[in-house]
């Protein structure tokens, strides 16, 4: 399989999200070719800081493989991974990491900082774009309905005044 | 209460897991002058990489207020803290970090690299060094310790062959 396979599976699950009204993001670990686990966005459900795509997946990973080193694994994820995912990468010693769009604000593993390029223990592969328009259209178009959402309300509790 | 009140109770955390050998690191969450959660390193015992102590702590925070946002909280953990757990502490909007001991391998609020210096959208106040002596003989003792019972289990393996 090739890294828009996976890709496409981490996008479900970020579409998953989407329906959930949580910022759509979506990530899948591999490990043999295998999915292993998966994560979705899940910042505002359970009210969790932690709660984003990438640590649910590993956090999955680890119990299902009952080690804290997912060496042989693989993380694809719909956006660029933050301080926080990219530096649970790095702890988890995962292989490789493939990403969709690239994120301006938060990313760490390219925009903001490299992460994988700082002297820590341990250096994943990265390879950013893959699938990029489609997850990034993802994320455009559930922040265009919010904010269409939210001009809705505004209006509706200003006519309640 | 002064900062090195709340050390002393991260430090508690941190000699618990050393009668779990596990690496020696305690951290606490603290609202309104008040301990509102606690967590110690458990990433051997839980076979897990998330399982740092400001993690488990920051969590528990989280489910503890219902919130993802921890505005108005502190946290105090005794060695300086790694991407994934700086990266979550911006995450969950924390105020201000106090630690104890630096880490030049893997510290991420000064050390190796410090996030709270890069253009994420949360900024928290550091402060190094509270305690200092003390976490860092902690560490430095554990891993002595683990050093001769490794010595020790090698001589034995040895003369059993």
């Amino acid at each position: 399989m090739d890294d828009k396979f996976y890709m496409k599976a981490a996008i479900k699950r970020a579409k998953t999200a989407y329906k959930d009204w949580e910022t759509p993001i979506g990530a899948v670990v591999v490990k043999d070719g295998r999915i292993i686990a998966t994560g979705r966005n899940l910042r505002e459900k359970r009210k969790n800081a932690l709660c984003h795509a990438e640590i649910i997946a590993i956090n999955r990973a680890c119990k299902k493989l009952g080690c804290w080193r997912l060496n042989d694994c693989d993380l694809y994820v719909t956006l660029e991974p933050c301080a926080m995912c990219a530096g649970a990468i790095i702890n988890a010693r995962i292989r490789k990491v493939v990403y969709g769009a690239s994120d301006a604000k938060a990313g760490s593993f390219g925009s903001l900082v490299d992460l994988a390029e700082l002297p820590y223990n341990h250096k994943p592969q990265i390879i950013a774009g893959v699938m990029e328009e489609e997850c990034a259209a993802l994320l455009s178009d559930f922040f265009k309905e919010l904010r269409v959402i939210k001009k809705k309300n505004k209006i509706s509790e200003e006519e309640n005044v």
